[in-house]
């Protein structure tokens, strides 16, 4: 008998997991509170462009769309640097050619990901439709239709939360003793400014990197869109010289852009326009536990597992989600099963990326101004080289592989155990050499 | 001008604190949603019982309430551990004589409160009025009378959140970007049991001593009432052998207690109807920052920060929130930094005794029995002795000083890395001894 799925949210995620399940042969209804973005245009959401790389292009294979969406990308081998008298250089990401990140368009992936849904007969996707309410023990939501104001209460076998970090699907699991949940933000918020394109509809600065301008606290990030323009995102404190709460007065933006971001004011016309009219919106870590209640209710993506975007694998991470549930699904006896198999394999991939995540913001703002930064890098790359791709740098094995998370956590501190018995190896052997040397000298 | 306080919640932390704040020269009003428990009795809260030390005494006697108090309290100065064939052992908790924590009885002490709090004529309690709302902005509850169902939303100063572990003001916090917080829940829960007095009313245990029957995943503890009955606390996990997941029918409870808690089988004559009846309930940890919102608005005790009872420390951590936050109030300049100072100091003492309650856990359950857990133990007393009680084991510095929980984990980390190098130290002396000895020989 054919297997009933309801997906709450029709975002990245829930998007491409309909495509998974449809694939597995499950019937499969989204629920999506906003329009369809295929008629309105896309509304909402966080930023709007973002880094694919290879574990979200790899789940974006398994249902034959890898293809379809990287020919809208940009490839970025490496990153620029820009210092604060306006000079670049660049860093390429892996010692391996063919490894590249790609900025890829919210709006247009999500797009492309809901008509590819649309495309199966199994999948019915349903807009302006909000989830009101969970019934947890049955596994049912309550679902509004916006435009006449009735609510159904779709009859399912699985019930994905699939609505984001602000997910009211795990609201109504964090009612439930048992289920820890935390949110935590960090000090600083952002802002998206925009780089518009030269006249001809060119780019204006390299497309084929991601800019960073990373002056320590704050930082600002710069990602090429197809139409010529970059969208910029400044990282900065909350509260501290230089922060949102210091620039609030339109005329404080422009001299301090002068001063910590020199080369991008006469690239940005609309700077102090953009910078007073953009919102500000803060930055959180959630991670909460199980992901999944009773025996028809999980959690995906964002809903389970919002991570910082400073390692540029939020949506790889959510698409990553939707292969792993759908191989538990089909493997397993029962979806109670499935559904705490996906949550103990994916749950310590899930706080390793979040801890990775975190640690990455310092990277990017600050280490990778450091020239003993610059000369890790080199060594990396040498390595990668010389072992034709064997050595593989913690930002590789993250951006290049699919080897989980948690492992890769797991490489990385085995790796710099090794490295300090090496150290300690090589001071010993020092020590007793200076040793025999002073002996055969008396 | 006098300033003028509202506290939400009239259990321990807020009428203790109404006293504080009375003796600094406050107008207090406490809302309590709860009917007085001088004429109903009590009614709700957790544990009956609880572990008062220092800190919590320190905190009773700024406002001259210690004696009081301690009147009605039993003195444990150490353990009683159970083992499975009933044998008991004793183990003091501290090298000094005059070092016990006490048990005393929760509705007994928060009337004791509440009767201190209304005898400063500038206190006044209202019970059966429930916190329906928080406008965070202008720091003002709002204030719905359970009788009349009207309400009200009373001015102040100040507004402090003493509403416990399911705090409504943290609640309306936590909607605010920029508020962290999480819940964590163990794997274990709790329920509540009762030996009653003998026929004669004495204790049929020892009164003097915290019983423990440490039998690893699956523990329980009792702690003597004034009566002549003890409460006793089952800590068990929610699954798993010994479990309140597999123990849920009546047949099952008397042979299982008969193998695991053997020597409380007789003296517990309505133990199968008791575990049937008594609700389990979870045990949690709650995090959160900042504890401030604005210029007026605060959170003390569990509503700040909620832990796991293996310490004995939840009270006298909330205790302790009271003198420290009055001496913020009263050193300040304004009411804004007062609350700022005292997340500032308070705060990382909350995540230290957040932890020591976790891992205390482990201790009490399983390492308590072991022998070098023993030998270790009497090494300390034995310090604490020739020391004339300069050297404090973690346990007497958790539980008989007023040393910050932050310090006293500083100061445990410092021993424990002395303690490494000397070891450290002593394995090069003897391999360099051993050296010299072979180098004689030749």
């Amino acid at each position: 008998m054919t297997q009933h799925a309801v997906i709450v949210g029709a975002g990245l995620a829930g998007s491409l997991l309909a495509c998974h399940l449809a694939r597995a042969g499950w019937k499969v209804d989204v629920y999506e509170g906003r329009p369809d973005p295929r008629n309105a245009g896309f509304i909402g959401g966080r930023s709007i462009n973002l880094a694919l790389s290879t574990r979200g292009i790899d789940a974006l294979n398994q249902v034959g769309l890898a293809e379809r969406v990287l020919k809208d990308a940009v490839a970025m081998p490496g990153r620029m640097l820009h210092d604060k008298e306006g000079r670049q250089t660049f860093q390429p990401y892996s010692g391996k050619q063919n490894n590249f990140i790609n900025s890829v368009s919210r709006g247009g992936l999500n797009i492309t990901l809901l008509k590819a849904a649309d495309d199966y007969d199994s999948v019915t996707l349903h807009f302006e439709r909000s989830c009101t309410g969970i019934d947890l023990k049955q596994g049912i939501a309550t679902v509004c239709d916006l435009k006449n104001q009735t609510s159904t209460t779709p009859e399912c076998d699985l019930l994905i939360g699939a609505d984001g970090a602000f997910s009211k699907v795990r609201e109504s699991m964090a009612t439930q003793a048992g289920f820890s949940h935390s949110i935590s933000y960090i000090d600083h918020g952002y802002k998206e400014l925009t780089i518009p394109a030269a006249a001809d509809g060119s780019h204006v600065l390299d497309p084929e990197a991601l800019h960073i301008w990373p002056h320590g606290e704050s930082m600002m990030i710069a990602l090429a869109n197809q139409d010529g323009s970059f969208t910029c995102t400044l990282f900065w404190p909350w509260n501290g010289p230089i922060s949102f709460n210091a620039i609030k007065r339109s005329e404080d933006v422009q001299p301090l852009f002068e001063a910590h971001f020199k080369d991008v004011v006469p690239l940005m016309p609309d700077l102090v326009e953009l910078y007073m009219k953009n919102p500000t919106s803060s930055l959180q870590t959630i991670r909460c536990g199980p992901w999944h209640f009773g025996d028809k209710v999980v959690l995906i993506g964002d809903s389970a597992h919002a991570i910082v975007p400073f390692f540029g694998q939020g949506m790889n991470a959510a698409f990553e989600d939707c292969t792993v549930l759908t191989r538990h699904l089909s493997a397993s006896d029962s979806v109670a099963q499935a559904i705490a198999g996906f949550y103990a394999e994916q749950k310590p991939n899930a706080e390793a990326i979040a801890d990775l995540a975190l640690s990455n913001f310092i990277e990017m703002r600050d280490t990778v101004r450091s020239p003993i930064f610059n000369v890790k890098k080199k060594i990396e790359r040498f390595l990668t080289q010389i072992s034709r791709g064997r050595y593989k740098s913690l930002y590789e094995m993250v951006s290049f592989t699919t080897i989980p998370y948690a492992k890769v956590c797991q490489r990385a501190r085995r790796r710099q155990r090794i490295l300090l018995a090496a150290l300690f190896t090589l001071t010993a052997v020092l020590i007793i050499c200076g040793l025999l040397a002073i002996g055969s000298t008396f």
